[in-house]
């Protein structure tokens, strides 16, 4: 890659996170669908584990999910009576050839569900694909900094 | 637009709205006046609503404003015995023609004002116009995900 | 610099931004060193004092460090028994020469230390100087906007 493809590409990266968020939070799930590569996988084993509280008794972690349908559907399931915001940062991102790069997005959640209203704070460390229809996440784990859980 | 002139107006509309958040946190509003165009439109009817919970009794929602001095004398109002903090995350950004775009930006606002402390969360959905002096905003509206209000 | 060259320099500047975060929240503390020009000075007086409130009782404000390693481990010292998620939003940066840039990043901080939960609202004032190993920070003043603690 030149300089201007490293440029596009990391902007069209961007996007393809602002979009993962924000389709997320309105809950547009086929938009959702289109961030990931068919292969995909998401580990998201620290959602709600603090670093140092651990994970709340009564809380059963999520194993890893494999495969763009699966994550969609786990998504859609765990915020189907929430309401979320999800926020990204300023990434780091590198490349590892024309077509892999991978990132870190910092980024906080705001969920409020049934009686609790939860934040967390964390980062999303990341690999993307590029396919014929553009740059994909390939894999997706989340590790935490940070969770605050207050009755609503 | 080739890329370069591409990336070159992604990266100003970003500056523009940082300098928006930013101006509007300060006060310093003779910046503020320089991010809309003349004949801009400001929607900000769901500022105070929930999309649950839906607008707090006894509030009056806004009717949007025209005119960019209008919208700065507007914002300069609801804000003066405030003290604020508006963030803005990885916008997707996207070109109409050489001279106008669209975008989203995700928002979370902080403001302590009086007796309480309200978080919003949504998104500005906004247009652009390249004018002489630079990409300015066209239309902003925003929508909420959640707000949450606190007393101080 | 031409076109391409400012916007590399922009994205570098950023990514330096998001690894000075990252690797201050993660207690990565080498990685920390790398993103200060030896000389730098760090001015974090206002970090505690509210605009309107003031500095808390009890609270001694910190004067600016100078030097590279004394502001890494004023940082380590800091945050030593604390959990923290330091958040920049969509920053301002303009170039003073090719070898000077100035910017302004908008951040939240959050911050779980003993018995209190703090969060501050505020921007970083900074200037970047290009150095062999690319762009660091030379000078970094943090301002507040709001600041809110509440028990644990």
């Amino acid at each position: 890659m030149n300089d201007i493809e490293r440029l596009l590409a990391i902007e069209e990266i961007k996007q393809l996170k602002a979009r993962y968020f924000r389709s997320m939070d309105t809950k547009e799930f086929q938009t959702l669908h289109t961030v990931f590569a068919p292969d995909a996988t998401f580990d998201f084993r620290e959602a709600l584990r603090d670093p140092v509280l651990g994970t709340p008794e009564g809380v059963t972690e999520h194993a890893p999910v494999t495969g763009r349908d699966n994550i969609v559907n786990y998504i859609a399931g765990a915020l189907a009576t929430a309401q979320s915001a999800h926020h990204g940062h300023t990434p780091e991102i590198e490349f590892t050839s024309d077509t892999t790069a991978k990132g870190i997005h910092p980024m906080e959640d705001t969920v409020l569900n049934g009686s609790f209203f939860f934040r967390g704070y964390g980062h999303y460390r990341e690999t993307y694909v590029k396919l014929e229809d553009g740059w994909r996440i390939k894999t997706s784990q989340l590790t935490r900094l940070l969770v605050r859980v207050e009755s609503r």
